[in-house]
């Protein structure tokens, strides 16, 4: 059964980006630092700006975020990201939340939909019985409130950020259970996988 | 050596009481659901409104919290539990930190400070070798920013709880490093022990 995952790298204190994220500074300012267990030991090394398998514990999580067959993003993460080239990893479809639908997509695995509810139906069509990669912080918010996120796939980060974007800023919604599904530390990353409970 | 570690529990997303905390309702709406791993299986049981040590690993936290030699606590904190009647643990001397100093002090046990460096060092002497325990929001970001806070004991509830207050809100201040030395997962709750990169 499909599943429709978040995967976020969020400092203790909540943040998911440095102060100052926009186009040239997309994870904010010394918000790379959130990403650096992707680096750590990688392949690519983190000089090139590539991340790349990285070893141990890390490179298990690595692995099965790109076991998913579908992504689910908000606009913004995509924007921000250059659309990862249109490809964000084995040329699985891409679906984009937005709120403004553009005139050309000049990505061919790439789908903007307006409405969570429909752009996590698709998503999930398309991964078949792999799970779906979804990120950014407004989509996981809606996507909650929706009722169609399954799983909250955190990279807590042994960080006090002090500022920044945070994934979990949305005062006033209703309260929502979990339940820890498994615990994966890794140098530089503890990784907490949550059920949604519903 | 003495280290002030900061015990709290904390939901998924940040926050360490529900919405409307003040006198008469401390942790807020719902807030009471963040220390639920204090009552289940506890031997007070959550009906009195008393916890009691729980079992299993939760446990051996909960001792590790009552093996500390003195208390640092906020002023709002120390209020809204009531002063703890007097007496938090074992009758270990409690420092608290407030903006301005009452006329009398009814608690034998309590002292007032208002800066938070000395309270850290009166509190380390008065511990000996045991450890401090600290408690609030607003000591913890003052004590990060004095540079007085040695370790974060967090532990991390399976709940989103949607709003009220967070333990980290403090945009601007300056990023800080963690090193996790510890994880213990009981039912209900991760342990996340940091110590302070200074």
């Amino acid at each position: 059964m499909s599943a429709t995952v978040l995967y976020m790298s969020m400092s203790v204190d909540g943040f998911i980006t440095g102060p100052n994220d926009g186009p040239g500074n997309g994870l904010g300012d010394d918000g790379q630092r959130l990403h650096d267990w992707l680096w750590t030991g990688g392949e690519a090394g983190g000089a090139s700006g590539v991340p790349g398998r990285p070893p141990g514990p890390n490179g298990e999580v690595y692995d099965e975020m790109l076991t998913t067959g579908a992504v689910l993003t908000g606009r913004r993460t995509f924007d921000l990201a250059g659309a990862w080239a249109g490809d964000h990893h084995d040329g699985v479809p891409i679906f984009v939340l937005t709120s403004r639908i553009p005139g050309d997509t000049p990505h061919p695995l790439v789908t903007y939909l307006t409405d969570v509810a429909t752009a996590a139906e698709r998503a999930r069509e398309a991964a078949g019985d792999k799970d779906v990669l979804v990120h950014g912080a407004r989509t996981a918010q809606l996507a909650l409130a929706a009722g169609v996120l399954d799983e909250i796939q955190i990279h807590l980060i042994p960080l006090l950020l002090g500022q920044g974007r945070r994934l979990f800023d949305h005062p006033g919604s209703d309260r929502i259970e979990l339940e820890l599904t498994r615990i994966v530390n890794g140098p530089g990353a503890t990784h907490l996988r949550y059920r949604v409970v519903k």
